[in-house]
């Protein structure tokens, strides 16, 4: 049984069944009818109007993201434990053609006001520094934490009081919406995010995510810098479907409650082991070498995740009966 | 009955069922058990070893293999109507930071040694101008037609007397293999290739072309590229099985005697109505305005190319008695 | 005597002497007096208020303009012999990150509205292709022709038409005024230019040339590109006062009046030997070999051209006396 | 008397009577007697064959040199306080296209083998991190610290085995030189550093900076990057010669022993005061707010660096005598 990360998990049966269904010719790249669908789809869940792009990866969406809110001469403002800092190869850089990311500091890879507020405040404005044009945060966090809609809030108006965009980098987002229990739109543009990276990979999608845009008007050059990038899939309607047929019946919620109620189950068995609560899909534990090495003997895989931990990120397949022994080894430790 | 491009058409029977059949838990990325059989799939079939990367997209293979071959300050020597050239955004430009591509001339699309020569003669070497780094030549062009061996050789022995790297835009390779009838090494590392962006998408895939570095070294830096411009699908084990897939049994080749052969059709009926000699899939019809507005009268769908000039495209999934009446349309003109 | 460039001419006594005079500690980068001084003399100049600023070479000057036009994914129409295509090692695709060059034709370097027309109407208006964000030309032009202000006004006509940003390379702006006789509102604001490279050094300068904002919110994000790209030197005051000594008593039009005058001298005793008017300091003439090599005989030396031409550019230090030696000897050829 | 920084200075008599000199015609850009001369001159100084470039500031010269030592897809490690990071708005990014600066820490801007090594060791071998490809070290540092020849040699050590290359921002290296009484190759190629920007500008130039390749062969690329960058000035020998001025009778070493001196002699007057050790002509010295406001009151002019802190910089045109009275001042607070 593995547990190295959800984004290996296999693709959901809506999704399979959804790329079967679009297999018939239609207009290229997204001029197709699932395509057209995108806008309203999410305009419906958010309650506002949006644009919505499909793209295969979370690495291109967050890039594509801050490209249109940071210029080149500027920079972002994120967690020094961030994906977009960490893990992405220096996409961020690449698309927006050598823009800056300024690290701020909080437990868990949570930003708090205070935290950007100190990393914006050190920057003195010239032109010999690169000045900060935007903010992106992970909700849920590398650390598998949920941003509540008025933290989120609070960082929006410091964004909006600085002059400054906000990215939300969602590639967990179904996790942490499963956990707030409140609508997608509290979290996100009424709490003053302008694009948000909507994740359906980890979430038991194939090879879709979405880039939704709060202003509209951000789209129009994306548009451009998508193909540009070599992102504009010919046959774009897989994609599109694979995203439709997860907000359709709510599979996108259905997905990640399975996985966060796995984690859940868990982090039951994990008790003080945990070194972060547990709010969505991901586990981090504290358990000596030995004991790492007694559940891997038990058939349990996962990342060595710092001296003295390891990290269980659950999947939207395995639900809480499936990680049963997985949980009564940990309790056993 | 459309024919406006191969791109549009449905993904074959056998891609959707290697997605299937990919439908399980596997190392993320590149790690799983499909990514690591390109390699030798495609040494195989090319008769020496290479490396092989799968993308998404067209464009992107493009675009990096002119990473691989051309610095910022270089250029890359192509068709006035290349593909890289006119449909792709300007993502060479993206890939390369900032190359730029000089156009040469020849009928077809076609490069020749003379009209290359003519363009990098005309580069001073100097400092004041972007020296020549790589020359890219398509095949099957735009137009439809298929370089020879001996054409791809003598491009490639100027190549190496300037010291320049030779990219093949394959998107339609399989059409023109077809057509050749010779061994894919012959047309490509044979000739002087060093790196083919062989096209899966046009000829009966979802959304998988792949990358062969003839020389393989080039194919380290390209990874990072790769990641770095969020090209990296962690389940990326479905877009190797529809490669895959499509090796197997030569379903490539399959797919696209298919398409060329209802081209085929399609050109005999049109006689000396055809603007280029049809070798893969595609035909360039003069035609009057009034004569294509009696076609689309009957259900065909197709392109306006030029004043007077039609473009029809056939697809793997339309066979000779699927384009008959299009072809008795066409004859009937 | 040698007629290679203007651009190897000495400088002239006024901005050595501007140099000393400015040899005393001040605020560094564009904080000091001189620097200060540049908008008012500008604007005062150009009778309208413009933002300035100075910059060390013609090619950083041009491709922070079109930086300041053209987004990454856009592109610029110039003519096919512009200075900006040709001789800058692809200044403007660096600076634009990736932006693409489209080339017109006209005789003399010279584009027209129908050239432009005709570039701008072959692209679509789709995400394949880049779409046009500025248009760019050199007045005077690089074979040393001069746009009149109808002429620039009917190219601004379009640029608005079309949503256009326009950029004037006068990189011998003060020879095309001269011939003029205009104002240099006339043939640049008035007649629809954003942004102006007005060149000093070809004009007697050391290493100066000035920005000149039209649109002075243009001048904004381009303090940012220029710090960034190196060019804001920490003792910019000996860059602002060689403009501001050329200014000063209109030391740049008896400069260029020189320049012209000694060409229009070459001019008078090439007859029709001259393959373009001559209109500024710049003199193509179709001259055999042979009497190439009679002209390097007696000492004058130039560039060949192409075949059977050759090009001789005069300076500011050239008056007609100076240049009676060449003009004798190519009335004897 | 202004002690802001030593860049607001003026050009020392050497310099200005050199660009008096060249004052002449000669071949454009870098074709010139004087630029001819670069070479060998450094070749020189530094007792092994270089290849030495002009450039007119400190910040292109660092971001060029960057370029030739880290891929886009790489990384460079420095201090947390370089200039490179802080004061640039970027340069290293732009010119690297992308790349991200890694930072380290240690005291007085000063990197250590172990610092460097944590934030190596930090970074995983896969293509989702960017890979270092490169230190960057100033010295002086811009804490007005010099590195001695074994503290660099360490360093290189370091980066040879991880096959890093080595850059050195000598923006105040010839105050280091002077600190240090070592041989110029002693603290860079014989301690492994690949290139140095070799500051004049902050030393008595007025618009010159030297880029010094030990490996000569990187400048090759360079020198497309710097023409490309805007930076190949046409009139390139007053560049040139500024330099080559302040080589001969070893004004560059006489100059920065005035600044150091009087920079000494305020240290001396200063006392406990110090922040850092005062190796070079910046001092760093805690006052009050009301100590600062009394030196203000007696027109010394300077930076307030942090709260409690104030910076000072000596240039080479202010020996002990004219720092007197700012010694008595700061002895009497």
């Amino acid at each position: 049984m593995r547990f190295f990360s959800d984004n290996a998990a296999p693709a959901c049966p809506a999704v399979l069944s959804a790329i079967a269904g679009a297999n018939t010719i239609d207009t290229a790249y997204d001029g197709d009818a699932w395509s057209a669908r995108l806008d309203g789809a999410f305009s419906d869940l958010f309650e506002t109007r949006v644009r919505a792009l499909w793209v295969t990866t979370g690495t291109a969406a967050n890039a594509l993201a801050l490209a249109a809110l940071c210029p080149p001469h500027g920079s972002v403002i994120c967690h020094r434990d961030a994906h977009i800092q960490n893990d992405e190869c220096g996409a961020p850089e690449f698309y927006t053609h050598g823009a800056k990311l300024l690290l701020a500091d909080g437990p868990g890879a949570k930003l708090t006001p205070d935290g950007i507020a100190a990393v914006a405040g050190g920057i003195r404005n010239d032109v010999h520094q690169v000045q900060p044009a935007a903010i992106s945060i992970t909700n849920a966090t590398e650390y598998g934490l949920a941003y509540t809609p008025d933290e989120v809030a609070a960082i929006g108006d410091l964004a909006r009081a600085r002059g400054l965009g906000l990215h939300m980098d969602g590639a967990r987002f179904a996790n942490a919406i499963v956990h707030l229990g409140c609508a997608p739109a509290d979290v996100t543009w009424r709490a003053g995010v302008d694009i948000l990276s909507f994740g359906f990979v980890k979430n038991g999608g194939l090879s879709a995510e979405a880039l939704i845009f709060f202003k509209p008007e951000l789209a129009d050059a994306t548009l451009y810098r998508r193909k540009r990038a070599g992102h504009l899939l010919s046959k774009g309607r897989y994609i599109a479907a694979q995203i439709l047929a997860m907000l359709d019946d709510d599979v996108w919620l259905a997905n990640a409650r399975a996985a966060n109620g796995a984690a859940a189950a868990l982090a039951r068995a994990a008790g003080d082991r945990l070194v972060h609560p547990v709010q969505a899909n991901e586990l981090f534990l504290r358990v000596s070498a030995a004991e790492a090495a007694a559940l891997r003997a038990q058939g349990f895989d996962f990342y060595d995740w710092a001296p003295g931990e390891i990290r269980l990120v659950t999947s939207w397949d395995q639900g809480e009966a499936f990680v049963a022994p997985l949980a009564s080894a940990i309790a056993a430790l």
